[in-house]
C-alpha cells in the first residue's frame, strides 16, 4: 500500500515500524480539516496493511502539533452552527454521513480510527502538543516525550471542551484526579511534569527521542505475533471497560481458542524446540471476539 | 445567594472561590445528620449559583472531619432498623422520599450532590479526616493535605463498610489494589503516605495549605470559561465510565457544538486578538449533553 | 474443612491466615489442568470456610509459577480444536458444562474463583511468575514481590493472548498505558520494575517476603469484621465498574444497612467503650447487595 498525503509523511522500515510524520512544520503542524481527514484515512488504511506492525507518530520540525489551526477563516471547528443537535440525534444518527459532517467532533473521528487500528501506536512528542495535539496522543497506546515537549489541555482558556474522546482515554491512563487538574487548569506542562503525572512513560533528549521510540516499537514487533497483539489491544481496552470479569472471560476464551489454533501452535512449538517462532497470522484477519 | 448554616460556614472571594468550612471545631467537625443535610443543600445551591466558580472545603480548628459523630444517642447511622431492604427496593424506590430517609446512606446523599455540582471542588485536608471525613473528599475533584492530615478508611474496624459512593471514586483515583489495601487495613495514614499512594496531589505546611488550595483554584477560575469547565467535569466522570470511546465521542460532539457557538467564539477571538477573553456563559445554564 | 491437593498445600494459622502453596517445585510450579481444577476448588471452598480470613499465595521452591506447563503432550491449553466457537456461543452457553470444558479459558476459571472469594488475597511473588503465573496474581487483591521475582506477560512471544481475565484486572491496577506496554513487549521484569509500574506494592529480600505478606494480612484480620471486608471487596470491584455513582450508592445503602444492624453494632459499642470489638458476623453469610 502507498501512502501519499498533503499534511502527513509516512515511512515504513524493514521491521514494519511505520513513522507517521505530522508534516506542516511551518505551521507547527497545526491541525486542519485536511489533516483530520488524512489522519483518519491513514489509520483506516494501516489497519488493513499487514506490512505495518507498529506506528510511531511524531512532528516535523520543532513542534509535535500546536493544536487546531485557529487562523483558518470562519468556522474553525467545522461544525454546523444551525444544527442544534440533541443527545438523541447523535445517538441515532452518528453514522449518517451528512449529519456527521455537520456536528461530529473532528478530532474524535481521528482518535476513533487510531483506537480501532489493531497495532501498537506510540506518540513521540518532540515539542509543543497542545489542544488536539495533546488529545490525539491519548488514543495512542504509549507516549514518549522529549525535554522540549510542552503539553497542554488548553480548552478551558478557549471556552471549549476537551474533545477527541480524550475524557474516555485520559482517566484510564492517569486517573480521574490528575485528569481533572490538567483539564481545569488548562496550563502547559513539560515532559518531566507529564512523566510525574504518568501521562508519558519516559523523557528523552531531543536527539534520542525517536531512537527510543523505535527501540520500544521493536520489542513489540520482532518475534511477536501480530494477531496476538491485535487481539490484546482490543482486549485491554474493551475487557477493562466491562462491568464484570466474566465478560473478559468470554472474550478471552474466544481469543485464546483462535490464537491456540493459529499462531499459538507455532509459538509453543518454537518454545519447545528452543528456536525463534515464525508467525504467519495477519492482524488484518483477526477473528471477531465480541458480539 | 446567601448561605446560612448551623454546622458550616461559607465565604466567597472576589474571584468566585468559595471556602466551605466544616464548622464544629469543638467536636472535631464530626459528621451529624444536620451536617449531612446542610452539606447536601450547600452543593445543590452552589450548583445554581454562578457567583461561585470553584469550592475549597476545609475544617475549622485542628480537624478536617473526624467521621460520623458516634456519640449521638441511638441509631447513629440514621437507618431504619426494621426496613429489611432488598436490592430491588433500592433500585425501584431510591428517589421516593419516605424510603430514602429510612435506608439511604447519608454520606452518599452528600457525595452525590458534590459530584453533581458543576464546579471544581478541592479538599484542603488540614487534620484528621476519618470515615465519612475521608470518603466525602473522594467525590471532590482534587485533594491537598497538610503535614497534620491523618486520613483513614476505618470502616472495617467498626464493622461497617466504606460508604458515600467511595468505592466508585477511590479506584478511579488510586487504582483498585491501593484502594483495597487502605480499606482492608482500615489504618490511619499521613499526608505523605496519601501522596505516595496518589490520593492527594501535594502536601503542605499547615499554615500554607489554604493558600496552596486557593492558588490552584485560581488557575481553574481566572480566564477560564465556567461552562467549559462544567461540561468538562461531567465528561471526565461520565465519558470515562462508558464502555467504548464512541459514547464519549457523542457527548464530545454535542459539548463542542454548544461550546463553539457560545464561550468558544469569544475564546478563539481573544486568542487571535492576543487579549484576555471575557466569557459570559453560565455554569447554571450548561446544556444537556447526555440522553 | 480440610484441604488435600496434589499440586497445592494449604496451611491455616491461628489468626485465620491461610497460606496457599503452589507445590510442584521440581517443575517450577508450572500450571497444569490438575492445578487449575485444584486452585478453583480451593477458592470455592475457602469462600465458604469462615476459619479462613485472608489468603497468602506463594510458590514452593525457587519459582512462584513458571506458566502453563507447555511440556504436556498435545493440546496444552485444553481447548477443543474443532469447537469453532462464536461470540454468541460463549454468551449463551458459558455456564453449560460440556461447552465449558471445550472452550473456556482454563486460567479464567481460576481467576473468577479468586475474584468471587470474599476474603483478602495476597500474592507473595517469590520468583518467576510468567504467563498464567503472572496473570493469576492480578485477580488477587495485592501483590508483594521478592528481589528474585521475575514477572512477564509473555503471551505475545508465544502467539497467544493474555488470559485469565487479566485485561480486566491489569488496567484497574496500573492503567491502560502501562498494561499495554507490558503486554505488547512480552518481556520479563524484575520486582523493582513491577514496583515502579505499581503492579506490586513492595519489594522484599527473599527471606523476608512471607513475613511481610503475613504482617500485611494480619492488619486485614485482627480486630476487623470479616463481613465488612467481604462486602468491601465486592464493592470496590463492582461499584467502581458502574457507570454512575448512584449505582454505588444503592449497593452502599444496602451494605451499610446490613452492616449497621450486624457487626456495626458491636463495632460502634466497642469504640465508645474504648475496648476491642468482638465481631460475630461470618463472611460466608454476607448478605446480597446486588440485584
Amino acid at each position: 500500500m502507498t501512502y501519499e498525503f498533503e499534511t502527513l509523511a509516512v515511512d515504513i522500515d524493514a521491521d514494519g515500524i511505520a513513522t507517521l510524520l505530522l508534516n506542516r512544520p511551518d505551521a507547527l503542524n497545526s491541525f486542519t480539516v485536511t489533516m483530520a481527514v488524512e489522519l483518519e484515512q491513514f489509520f483506516l488504511d494501516a489497519a488493513a496493511d499487514d506490512d505495518i506492525r507498529a506506528i510511531v507518530v511524531t512532528g516535523a520540525g520543532r513542534a509535535f502539533c500546536a493544536g487546531m489551526d485557529l487562523s483558518a477563516v470562519g468556522n474553525v471547528f467545522g461544525l454546523d452552527e444551525d444544527a442544534n443537535p440533541t443527545p438523541a440525534d447523535l445517538r441515532d444518527r452518528l453514522t449518517e454521513e451528512p449529519f456527521q459532517s455537520g456536528v461530529r467532533d473532528t478530532g474524535g473521528k481521528v482518535t476513533l480510527a487510531i483506537h480501532a487500528c489493531p497495532k501498537p501506536v506510540i506518540a513521540a512528542i518532540n515539542g509543543p502538543a497542545v489542544g488536539i495535539g495533546a488529545t490525539m496522543t491519548l488514543a495512542m497506546d504509549l507516549r514518549l516525550a522529549s525535554t522540549k515537549a510542552r503539553i497542554g489541555f488548553v480548552f478551558g482558556k478557549l471556552g471549549i471542551v476537551p474533545e477527541a474522546a480524550s475524557t474516555w482515554f485520559l482517566p484510564r491512563i492517569v486517573g480521574t484526579a490528575q485528569a481533572l487538574e490538567w483539564i481545569y487548569s488548562a496550563e502547559i506542562m513539560t515532559g518531566e511534569q507529564a512523566l510525574a503525572g504518568r501521562l508519558v512513560r519516559s523523557v528523552h533528549e531531543p536527539e534520542e527521542l525517536l531512537e527510543a521510540a523505535y527501540a520500544l516499537a521493536r520489542t513489540f514487533v520482532v518475534g511477536r505475533s501480530p494477531v496476538a497483539l491485535a487481539l490484546a489491544k482490543q482486549m485491554v481496552y474493551r475487557n477493562s471497560a466491562a462491568d464484570h470479569p466474566i465478560e473478559a472471560h468470554r472474550a478471552d476464551s474466544l481469543a485464546m481458542w483462535h490464537a491456540s489454533t493459529g499462531d499459538g501452535k507455532e509459538g509453543v512449538a518454537a518454545f519447545l524446540e528452543k528456536r525463534d517462532p515464525v508467525f504467519t497470522g495477519k492482524a488484518s484477519e483477526t477473528p471477531e471476539i465480541y458480539p
